[in-house]
């Protein structure tokens, strides 16, 4: 008897949730008191949600969602990218023309009872103030999901 | 006397607005009962604020985004392109080449008291569809910013 | 009290079934006489098995990767799209020049119980000859998870 | 008398030997317990056959297809790409912008009976465990042909 797995459960993001999150990340960035840019995408890396706050620089926009993207594709956080490679130097010298993958601090996957829903990436302070604004998003939802 | 004007005076969206104008378009969205993906860019083309509705296919992301930046940079509504080029046929099959260009409905410029603040770009049902979500965010700014 | 949904439930596609519906096509090509590539994605889009037959041209391989991509995040059959845009002049010479969007025969979502699962894509021969095979496998799917 | 040659003897591989590489791959994965992407290009570097094995990170579907693409158009293993430039510091910062190359390890030429006939590229695990993956294919060709 046939005995297979035809399909994979899945759990992706809801724009309720990506919106949310983006609002917890501005309070953040409030107390930090500079704006940044903040990008949700869906579990296959495809953009959710964005909000590029009031003054911050266009590059940021590019970035916030290729962080968010490699997050969400490579399910791990971007800064561990850099750990992970920097003392192999093929990968260090080589990996890091992948398409849209960012090697350094500020997207993480968002994980809700145990599935990758998504990515979150923010740009525009340095690496450890995009890294805050993103956790204060990412334990917000992680907060908001538990109840 | 040298009387050259060295700086352009500009306005542009602020996120707020830009919000704002997204839940108005998805208020409309409820309404005729269909998810889409709704895009605001700034006066320069980029993005500003975006959000994909749950459902909505993923080929309205990027469509969604390239109306709104048509609409700003062109500073005219997506549907104008056509019916500007339908008789020039050497525009018809070489000017929609150009990137990101829409020519078809759905990507509006935003006027705010005689400036291009932005655009906005829905995509998600018919181009009547996508066009009446639209209008109903442009007409919510104007509104608001009349007062 | 809090009564949001936070993720939406999705299936995507198994290896195992992608497998499965590529020896379908297969046989079906064999039939027919000719060969063809094959391409299966998974609910976002992304490629999940491919097989080009022995003797095919190599443009097909592209295409049949953009059937598949059209048609699973669009989630209708690639040929519907020409049938839908070719009264709207605007979306003919327009919705064309979206990245990867094929508007002829030959693409079909999977769709298993209800959830778009996935999508293929198929070229080799003339566009009815694409769709006969991929119908083919989608017919297998189809039949096969009934069960 | 004219002595030249007009036309090249060129060996490709078939759909059969791919795909029965993909499945020894497969076996090695298995062995180690986690997922990989595996991906066959033809002797001119074009897409032959594809899996994507359930639950691997999506980042992984092109860097394989960039691996076995480089090590059929260099007819060499990609991890001897770091070796060669690793002391020419031009060619360090400078090759590994070429599109699609890729320098470190997972990706093979396939070698029957002197010829060149394809790659293998692989991805989803460390570098060695990639290695291992695309060896294990390898060398099952190897055997199979041998007889």
């Amino acid at each position: 008897m046939e005995n297979r797995q035809w399909t994979l459960d899945a759990q992706n993001i809801s724009l309720e949730l990506a919106h949310r999150m983006i609002e917890a990340a501005k309070e953040k960035a409030a107390e930090i008191g500079i704006p940044f840019s903040i990008a949700i995408v869906d579990n296959g890396g495809h953009l959710k949600a964005f909000a590029a706050m009031d003054g911050v620089g266009l590059l940021t926009i590019e970035i916030a969602q290729n962080k968010a993207y490699t997050a969400a594709v490579s399910r791990r956080p971007t800064h561990e990218w850099y750990e992970r490679i920097q003392n192999e130097p093929a990968l260090l010298h080589g990996i890091v023309h992948t398409s849209r993958l960012v090697i350094f601090g500020g997207g993480y996957p968002i994980r809700i009872n145990g599935h990758v829903v998504g990515g979150i990436g923010v740009s525009g302070g340095s690496v450890s103030q995009d890294m805050q604004v993103a956790q204060a998003a990412i334990e917000f939802a992680s907060n908001l999901t538990k109840k």
